[in-house]
C-alpha cells in the first residue's frame, strides 16, 4: 500500500506522497507516486497514484507517451482539469481492458486510486479523486481533501484543522502530520516523501521537495507533535465515576440475557 | 462496521466498545456489542464483538446456552483465559460450518471479530482478540491492545500513548480519545459506548457505564482533546523552504521521463 493526500485551498493546492510499495512484508520497494506534468504559464498538473504499481505505471506511462507522441486528447493539451481527470479516468479503463482478466487467473484484484490535481488557464485551481472503475469525485469546500491508499490513519487529523487552514505552508504542515501517523502505525507506508506545493495563478511548480530520514523540519515536527499530543492527553481529566452511569448493578438486577452471572458458587 | 478496543497494564482491564450496526446508509441501528460473563469472586470474561451481527449473536447465544445448561466446557467451568479463547473460537467456528456456504450463496463473506478478556482464579489478567476463521493471538507487553472493526482512524492514538498508560483511569481516557478519533472519521462507528474497567484480582465487575451523547465526562475530553489538538498544531512552525531541499531544478535539469515538461508554447 501507500499513502497520498492531497488538499485544495484558495491559496492553491498542495499534494504529498510516500514512496512505499508493499507486496508482503519481504517484498518493500520504493517508488516515487508523484507526477508532474507542466507547461509554465498554461499549466501544472499532479498525478500520485495508490494500488497495483503495474496498473498505475501503465496508466502514467499511457499519460506521457500521448504528450510525447502529439496525440489528441493528452494532458498538455485538454482544456479543464475535468477534461484531464476524465483523459486519466479513459486511460486506466484502457489498462483495464487489457489486464484485469490476467490478473484475475492470478487471483490478484484490479485496484488503483489515483488523485488529479492543477490548474490550466482559465479556471481556478481543482482537485480529483480517481477510482479503479476511472470514475472520479471532485474536492469541494466542505471536503477540500482527497486520500489514497491507506488514508485512514491519517483521516482523524485531517477531519480536526483542515477548515481552519488559512495559508498553503499550514496545508503543507496538516498534512506532513497526516502521513506522519500513517507511517507510524502502517508498515506499508514510508519515507521518503514527496511535497509539493502549487500556488495558485502561478501556472508552475515552484516548491517540490523530497523528504527523507535526514530532513531537520520534518523531524522536527514529527517529535513535537507526539510530545504536544502527549501533554493535551496528560492534562486531560481521568473519568469522574461519581459522575458516570454506572450500569453493573442496574444490569444485574434486571437479569440482562446478555450478561450471564452467577451467585458465587465457589471463589 | 463497529469499533471496539481494550487494553492490558498491570493493574487490569479497560474495555470500550461502540453501538452501531451498519448495512448500508440507510439500515443503521444500536446493538451493544459488550456481553459479560461473571462468577463473582471467580472469574470475570468480557467478550466484544464485530463483524456479521448474526454471526457473533449466534456465537454469544452458544456461549449463553452452555453456561444455563451446564454443558461443558463453558464460560463458567473452563480453567483459563486461553482455553476460553478456545472455547469463544470453537463457537465460532460451529457457526461458520452451519452458516457459511448459505451466506456465500448470497455474496455474503464469513466475517467476525472478538475480543475476549478477563480474570480467572489462579491468573493473571489476559486478553485475546479472535479472528473469523476461529485463531487468536494475545496482547502482550509490547502491544498490550487489542482492536476489532474500524480499527484504523483510532489507532495512531494509541500507538502514541499506550506505553505510558499507569492507571487504568488513564488507559479509559485513552481509549475513549481512540474511539472519539473513529467516531469523527467514520459514519460506522456510533454512540452510546460500552465503557468496562476490570481491577485485577477483583473477580468482579465493579465499574461499567454507557456512555451517550449527554454523558458530561465524554463531552468534556472530546472537546479538550480536540482544542488541545489544535493549540498543538498552531504552535508548530510551517515549513521551513530555505533548508528543504527543492527538488524542481534538479528535476527539471535531469530530464526526468516522470515529469514530462515543455518549454512554453503559449500563456
Amino acid at each position: 500500500m501507500t499513502y497520498c493526500v492531497a488538499v485544495r485551498l484558495d491559496a492553491g493546492l498542495v499534494f504529498l506522497s510516500d514512496s512505499r510499495t508493499y507486496a508482503g512484508v519481504d517484498h518493500i520497494n520504493t517508488y516515487r507516486k508523484m507526477y508532474r506534468f507542466e507547461r509554465p504559464g498554461n499549466r501544472a498538473i499532479v498525478l500520485m497514484t495508490a494500488g497495483n504499481l503495474s496498473i498505475t505505471q501503465s496508466v502514467v506511462n499511457g499519460l506521457q507517451a500521448a504528450i510525447r507522441g502529439e496525440q489528441e486528447p493528452n494532458l498538455f493539451t485538454v482544456d479543464s482539469m475535468f477534461d484531464a481527470a476524465r483523459l486519466v479516468g479513459d486511460r486506466l479503463r484502457e489498462v483495464y481492458v487489457r489486464d484485469s482478466e490476467s490478473l484475475r487467473e492470478f487471483g490478484v484484484d484490479f485496484s488503483a486510486g489515483l488523485i488529479v490535481g492543477g490548474q490550466i488557464r482559465g479556471e481556478e485551481p481543482r482537485l480529483f479523486n480517481l477510482y479503479s472503475a476511472g470514475n472520479f469525485t471532485e474536492a469541494t469546500p466542505e471536503t477540500p481533501y482527497v486520500q489514497i491508499g491507506e488514508s485512514k490513519y491519517g483521516k482523524p487529523i485531517l477531519d480536526r484543522v483542515v477548515h481552519g487552514l488559512e495559508t498553503l505552508d499550514e496545508a503543507a504542515k496538516c498534512l506532513l502530520i497526516s502521513m506522519d501517523s500513517s507511517i507510524r502505525s502502517n508498515l506499508s507506508v514510508g519515507l521518503p516523501l514527496d511535497l509539493l506545493v502549487y500556488e495558485r495563478d502561478s501556472f508552475e511548480i515552484l516548491k517540490h521537495c523530497v523528504i527523507g530520514d535526514d530532513n531537520a523540519y520534518y523531524a522536527l515536527i514529527r517529535k513535537r507533535w507526539g510530545i504536544g499530543l502527549i501533554e493535551v492527553f496528560e492534562q486531560l481529566p481521568t473519568p469522574d465515576w461519581e459522575n458516570m452511569d454506572l450500569t453493573a448493578e442496574v444490569l444485574r438486577r434486571s437479569g440482562n440475557p446478555h450478561t450471564p452471572r452467577q451467585t458465587p458458587r465457589e471463589g
